[in-house]
């Protein structure tokens, strides 16, 4: 990276899963490694084109890895790395919150309390 | 809201801190209620139509209230809800992943361990 991130830990976090999308591909690949087409599969809407420079972005900074298969047909399979891995207690912590705040009608469940 | 919420909770949280502007008001508001100005203040580059907007929905989704004071000049203030200050465990989560994992040069620490 050209310049050095932010010193704010969470402004750094955002540097990473700056958005939806590259927060459910890293949902996605916490329940293991995956191929391309399975990803694209998993989150319907996202294109091609933002899915692999998210992953090339993920890659870039570690949280990723990109492992080719010499096989024929080619696989290309990505797996989080233990950087990424260890994102798992962010996830865990957002779905605590949203399931006991947040229920499907959409209402802070606490806003009272 | 007019239709369901996602039911994946992870998706359901992204409905409310979709990326980094919502999620640095969040932050700023942890620290205690505060005023429109200080919030801008806070967050250099935000537009007052955003931050404006962003706490529009904080409201109706029940995570921020806005409170007026009946003073000369007027006073408002956003403070978070219960639900909204629940929120501490995920910035606590994200922010300790940031520290161990993504130092300020940018790349995953832990890329390989």
């Amino acid at each position: 990276m050209e310049h050095p991130l932010p010193e704010c830990p969470i402004a750094r976090f955002l540097t990473v899963l700056d958005g939806p999308w590259a927060t459910l591909i890293v949902r996605e690949l916490l329940t293991g490694p995956k191929r391309f087409t399975e990803l694209r599969a998993a989150l319907p809407g996202i294109s091609p084109k933002t899915l692999s420079s998210r992953l090339r972005r993920f890659v870039l900074i570690g949280l990723v890895t990109r492992t080719a298969y010499p096989e024929v047909p080619p696989r290309v399979e990505y797996r989080l790395t233990p950087a990424g891995t260890r994102l798992q207690v962010v996830f865990d912590a957002m779905a605590a919150w949203a399931e006991q705040d947040l229920p499907r009608t959409g209402s802070a469940r606490g806003a009272d309390r």
